[in-house]
């Protein structure tokens, strides 16, 4: 089956092929009277664009956005909001060699094995440009909780983490790895500048959070918030893992030690750890809710690989297109459009229900 | 908002809560024609069923499901199949405690914020209790997928984990702790009395491998196999993260490294490695599926922990009620039950679609 | 495929079959707080209740509701509440001819056709006998807008219709058939007489009416409160036709004469007709919500029909167990539970979206 | 709320308003494989395209059809598909009035109550023009079910009937008004010129009948397959009734005389009459599928009716856009495509569930 809508009563639909004409969203069931004009919009899918530095694909894309329903006189109407970003510079000829074999780590044969055939081009369907409709929708859930505000930022890159005591959110904005550890930064110019000169690449690790969350968020037992965060998450492109809080870390805690004690404070309980990541039983603490994801190396690398045709035969292959060293790097807006994606949704289910 | 249905087209919905007079689960979707009886269910909730042994919860459920519908002449219709067991060692006495101040690590603050107030007897719906209802459910789906082989097991017990050089798949049912590895359940049994004695708790890893799924499974973009996959077991009480194939290991590896080749097979490709755990694209590739899911140490244990009550004072706070010293042990069969549920829900989708 | 759930956002799901143990339904998504106990439900099972008088089947079954889950110290908690009506009075010995027959008018060859094979048994899950789970669903609902007020009843039995001038509220109560006519209700108990005693029955048109809808319910495009009650109302077995408010007799009407004239009034516009049913584009506009329901005639009757065996054999089938000569009237409970879940489920809708 | 995405499995969601500057609908889960190019849907469009003579609307609009996604070298890859009509004949200056004051009929005032401010250009999202993306989406659901035909027309304009006795489907095609019956045809030529001179409108009733659907597609028992069309027919623009089979005529009829009996025939069973209009328990009986739906007259008027503004205050409104005399002609390809999207729906529906 072919399930592109995300979201229970905050939806968005995406469409678009990597090589098609365009791509796009369709977000519905947003409030109405909320201030939206492509403004609030191009700025998230610009911190996500490529070709932006020698650190992403070179495919030069403007991905400017236009807004092709829902909003009148500058204000969302609550009727469906039709999302447009018309592609501008596909190259489909580098792809003639993917039409006939499979790229390892591509979704190229499971596609084969599920629909018959694929588009074959820049990985068709499967490409992580679909990832800019996810972050144009996301513009759109953020005007739906003000008071929220996510950061996400780059955590690690092949195995290299940021020193936490380096930790310095104004730098996320000042590098082109969303790195919020300058000397971190430093190095991972050197180490992403290898990797591409050798035809490799490079996996990473985004953490994500969000302040302002009130507690009460979250629709128990079967879309509890960090089923859904892990759902948003894991169906981005190249991510295998994701963790709520500690993750797997408190797999090796002792009870007490991973319980996230309270003390009266101003305003509810004052919470004395953040293990849990900001949710219990599905449904937010009040606290910073986090997650973090692991991104796999760009699957597209200038090494031959071993692979098979169309028709069986063995092979080798390697890919020629543009591509990104490290494809997590901009994994980080596409993060924190599913969480705003996740909570705007998280926020009119709980009003729903709880009033 | 409360939503406890789970899948698409091969869908259920539990109700129910630790101290109510029964618990259930609705499987909707289901074809028709297959053989269908308790004793079909039973096997699995014996699996996960309390008090079998000194390292789980004493509190002694027969956890007997009942078939109320759905089935005719030993054989599914197609309609509906209501499932219930029947609570019967309810000791709500336990929780006067739990009524008026907020344990840490459980859903009792959160609860409270969300819905105003809750019923505390041994966490009301967030207790792990539900999971019977899934397992009774999951057994349903397995019948689905007749040729799919779904195994589960304890990876590692606060942090102490199995050799995969001693990994023996007739051991996991042979010891409480659904071990593979012999000298690793030794080890177990020592760390988990000690907890337990200490009035403390551990956490733990659990490993999910599914064979005989086809290549071709999955429902792109925002169904894909591998996000309906975290979804459901991020939906499972205590768990934190949840890891496909190598999971954020993945993140140190370069691409050439990461890359599954392959080469022809006498069956479409043979892989020659699974980093993915069976899923590009979001769609089986016919490799087995794997799943790693940490679970947090069981937040309820003998140990005080500062907490609030529910008027905001401080206080201090013990769980006295029954609990497992390692909550994630009695998981292994969930994280199965999830397994079968979300594949009989692809395989199905997939069917609708693609024939 | 099997879908037993409706709703959004208030959902129910049911379960059973005629003859099974029991039916039952889930209610997900209700507010919390709500004062429920199985007393507010009872009254709405007891007017749909079979057995009470000669003009129904003579079925006698105590519909005796049970709630499961979901509700602490006589309150909802906000999760799934499970309702569970036993059958105590099944005779499947009666249905040894329709097990090989089919019975025109009935769902069964459709059943076999679908399935391969079906519980025969009093109809099985096409049983009206599952509507009790609606009615009991339906009392839920109806505590999630005590602003609104419900009525239903029967309009027309076997085309002789009430006189609207002799309509009279305090009636529908008073006789077995819901009959706002005093004078309607006693020719309907001669005619229903004869066509019991003549082995046929009746088909009936039932109208339901529901005051104190504020203006702006709805979900446009395909939720719009309409095409919501049009879907519960034509589920509803034996149901042929739906109406919004003067439905087919619109379509005569000249433009200027359909048209609901407003003008203003102490609390938003006072509208001069109400053509529309109290529904424009989809919204409620403050108006009575009506809607009326066809109901073919019983298709259990005594006169044999001609029809074929599973095995494709001609032959000719009379229905020999319990039947209502006319289940329309029954039906009238069902009209208001339908109207009552899908009234609540868009008043949390709009709330969701609007605040 | 909003819900603008119809269908369980093949799905469309759907986007625009009368006077922005496009509409549009994504098509999703729609089987890969099937050949689809702009050239399928035309057709489709161009009978529901206004303009095309005097009785119907002077907007003029090409309705030109853009694939943007999901098909690859002519054929649908099973991604989802996306398809744009522009719309470049708006006059929004005709709708300064609308902007102040309410139209009876319209939505407007649900609108306002509902969202709060709406655009009013044209009726903006409540507009009948939206229907366009409906047919363009059901032009891709006949694809689905090659092996079902599907016609629609007008039953009636204005109260005035074709005879039975005349019906000839080549009609259908050879007159504006989607006629069977060439002597009917005539008569409301004359009628609906004289109702457009008078500044007056008319309704219409809509007959929609599929053949070659086979027995057992159907989802009991909330999506039976007649539950969704009559969602399907009410969520169109102006529809106050829906019908299937008989409908309210079998509110009149006797059991014995309303059972479709059955004798044995070449491939199943061969049915003596069709009252249930192919329809039984929900599920198709491999009869012709039948429905009737009918149409409001035009909302939009020339002659003046009572109304309130925005403000509260009393004044009166017509509307002087460009609109349809009789909405409803236009109606029949829409309920054409209404009736294709559910049952290419179910189709794929009943293979999940039953192979």
């Amino acid at each position: 089956m072919s399930y592109n809508t995300f979201g229970r009563v905050f939806r968005f639909t995406t469409w678009g092929e990597s090589h098609g004409p365009a791509l796009g969203a369709v977000v519905d069931g947003c409030p109405p009277g909320l201030s939206l004009t492509e403004k609030d919009i191009q700025p998230f899918l610009d911190q996500r664009r490529p070709g932006t530095s020698r650190f992403t694909t070179q495919r030069q894309e403007p991905d400017q956005v236009r807004i092709l329903s829902g909003t009148f006189e500058g204000r969302t109407t609550g009727t469906p909001i039709s999302l447009m970003i018309e592609n501008v510079d596909q190259r489909s000829k580098d792809y003639s060699e993917v039409a006939v074999a499979y790229r390892p780590g591509h979704a190229d044969y499971a596609y084969d094995a599920k629909y018959g055939f694929r588009d074959y081009r820049g990985g068709g369907r499967s490409s992580a440009r679909e990832t800019a409709a996810r972050v144009a929708a996301g513009a759109v859930a953020r005007l739906v909780i003000p008071q929220v505000r996510i950061t996400a930022w780059v955590e690690a890159i092949g195995g290299d983490a940021i020193d936490p005591a380096n930790f310095d959110a104004e730098q996320i904005g000042r590098n082109p790895f969303f790195c919020p550890d300058a000397a971190a930064a430093a190095r991972w110019e050197v180490m992403i500048d290898a990797a591409r000169k050798s035809g490799s690449s490079l996996g990473a690790v985004i953490a994500c959070e969000a302040t302002g969350v009130p507690a009460g968020w979250g629709a128990p037992l079967y879309a509890k918030l960090d089923s859904e965060l892990a759902a948003a998450c894991m169906s981005i492109n190249a991510v295998k893992g994701v963790e709520i809080g500690d993750g797997f870390a408190v797999a090796t805690l002792r009870g007490e030690d991973n319980a996230d004690a309270m003390r009266p404070g101003a305003d509810g309980p004052e919470f004395l750890a953040n293990h849990a990541g900001g949710i219990a039983g599905g449904i937010s603490t009040g606290q910073p809710v986090k997650v973090r994801v692991a991104f796999k190396p760009t699957s597209s690398i200038l090494t031959p690989v071993p692979t098979i045709t169309r028709d069986g035969d063995a092979t080798e292959i390697m890919t020629k297109g543009r591509h990104d060293p490290c494809v997590g790097i901009r994994g980080a807006p596409v993060v924190e459009a599913m969480m705003a994606l996740v909570l705007a949704d998280q926020a009119l289910l709980h009003r729903a229900q709880c009033g």
